[in-house]
């Protein structure tokens, strides 16, 4: 399979755009479909953000970082006004003196794919081709950056009012995440935040490379498949690699706010293949941990649980879940760099509280079907 | 009566303020004891602050306030490294790219009247003879800095592993008290704080002025008074104004750790001339309302409600009430300065909820025995 490399983002990439980073979100990152549709508005007709692969980044580049933070249930009842993330990167940029050249996204999992590119459109600035997660995930610290070293501070946060809050000095990650959790919660559930501030040298590191144009392929194999009336998910599994893991209708939804993020289980029929099976799913924003009737795990974060629709492959993210949808479950592998002994400390089930469940990587590549 | 403008603070004059500052505290603003015992332990034999006060302040002056923020009851248990507030006047600077030339105390009240000696003594500057509470309160926002519209932001936190917040274009004071406390709970319930930073011309207009030099004569008094075998609690009402409430034995206290707060109430039982009479307090930190055993309400916020031991006339703060304690509770006029509509807004019974309860300004003048 020939990859191609994305250029540009602009109104008619970002369609696309939504859909693979709804899947890849696994079921949080901000609900994607906001995103695209506030963005789109700010394009216009002929808007569009020039992306740079990490190997073409100048040796002085200055990258920042940014997405939004909160739970997926407020993204979608308190609309943002669009600038909470720019305002982030301002803040951050006056505070270190350092402007930046490019930007970067954190998170490609949802709307924090399309948060960088509508932070780079209002700078002039372009977007880096990679990201910190290869999907979502729930708290600041599970992120490349952070695992492979990059110091999480300074970083901002800043709401729809104008409030900024700028953090430094803290070295070790998850005092930031604590710290940055519970001033979103103040600000009533929902900020944009940027860090870290990179090197080329340190983006080329730390990030997982290619994964814009990875969720953008994913989104247009989607769309071409519904265009010629294939199998989305079939088209979604030869971009992305993985597996079918379940079909079914949804019969029970359990979700709760608890400490800003949206915390719950699912459990699902099956249906035809799956007929007389049950899935049950974990989620803390995004889904974590898929087990059988049988309390066997079939899948386990950070490999990918996503939940796209049986019929059209769009993602269902965590706050619209809901009794009765009809939905297909995909198990995607990680990527290599979140699955190393390293990185499964950050992102392994232990790091989400499940020390009963074991990580047994997926059979085969994240971006590389067979 | 001669007042007396302090010129100088040194491990003396700090014996005196620790008393005090403990009195004007009503039972907040952090124990004074373990402010002063670390404060002359840097100063050793020698060490002192210059004293300016707001009247002999240069007009370029650059004054920064700090103080320490967090419930009294975690102070006691949590020892600090004495530089959290250093740290966070730092990080101000740092931020605004203002040095300050002179240090500011927020709250004359408990161990936040020697917080910002000892950073003065730190930095080498002299520390202003004002505050902007003339008691402590529990809150942020509740100073005259704020009521009489200085910005709160920007505004620094900073704790014991250096780890530091600036806060930024925020404009209600409320609102940095929300994201301040919420970070302040997650750096373990303890944080050095510093804003706002003013001009000569705006510290003058602000602040209630000699407050530093008062709290000082107020301790001598009672330190006096214990020398000379004559009654400490008729020397505090000799410097202060104000009257005797009630004397009498602690019954009751119910005291929880709420929001970060030391809340809850304490019961009296009276001695002597109260003999059969009740007293009811309730405190955020600081004491709030006095209330007898009808309910009739003796003494309200911003009004201050003091408890000092009888035979010694020691201040008792919140965080060390206990059952059986033989005290005293002095009531004093508050500073004009919050008794204006506007200022009873900030720190009047309403803004603590107290809704039920009619702020009537208790006789007298704050520092003007009759």
């Amino acid at each position: 399979m020939v990859k191609t490399t994305t250029r540009t983002v602009n109104s008619v990439t970002l369609e696309a755009l939504s859909i693979g980073a709804g899947i890849l979100g696994t079921g949080g990152g901000g609900n994607p479909f906001l995103g695209k549709i506030t963005t789109q508005r700010l394009f216009g007709a002929h808007g569009f953000v020039p992306v740079v692969s990490v190997d073409d980044l100048p040796a002085d580049a200055v990258i920042i970082a940014t997405g939004g933070m909160g739970s997926p249930t407020i993204g979608i009842e308190r609309m943002g006004d669009g600038a909470e993330s720019l305002r982030a990167v301002q803040a951050l940029e006056r505070y270190t003196g350092r402007k930046a050249t490019h930007i970067a996204i954190g998170e490609i999992g949802g709307s924090n794919s399309i948060v960088p590119i509508r932070v780079a459109y209002q700078m002039g600035l372009p977007v880096v081709d990679a990201d910190a997660m290869g999907r979502a995930f729930p708290e600041l610290q599970m992120d490349t950056f952070t695992i492979y070293g990059i110091p999480p501070t300074p970083a901002a946060l800043s709401d729809i009012r104008g409030h900024s809050v700028v953090f430094d000095e803290i070295s070790v990650a998850n005092d930031l995440e604590r710290y940055a959790r519970a001033v979103t919660i103040q600000m009533g559930g929902a900020a944009g935040y940027a860090f870290p501030t990179m090197s080329s040298d340190e983006m080329r590191r730390t990030s997982i490379p290619g994964t814009l144009s990875l969720a953008i392929r994913l989104g247009e194999a989607v769309l071409e498949a519904r265009a010629t009336h294939r199998d989305p998910i079939a088209a979604s599994l030869g971009v992305m690699g993985g597996q079918r893991l379940f079909t079914g209708k949804i019969i029970d939804v359990d979700r709760r706010l608890v400490g800003g993020f949206a915390r719950g289980a699912l459990s699902m029929n099956g249906d035809g293949a799956d007929s007389g099976r049950t899935l049950h799913i974990a989620f803390q924003n995004e889904n974590l941990v898929a087990r059988d009737e049988q309390g066997t795990v079939l899948c386990a974060v950070p490999d990918l649980i996503c939940i796209v629709d049986t019929e059209t492959g769009e993602p269902i993210t965590t706050e619209v879940l809901r009794y009765g949808l009809r939905a297909t479950v995909l198990g995607i592998p990680a990527p290599e760099m979140l699955r190393t002994p390293l990185a499964l400390t950050y992102v392994g089930p232990t790091a989400f509280g499940y020390s009963d469940v074991e990580y047994v990587p997926m059979a085969g590549t994240y971006g590389e079907p067979d």
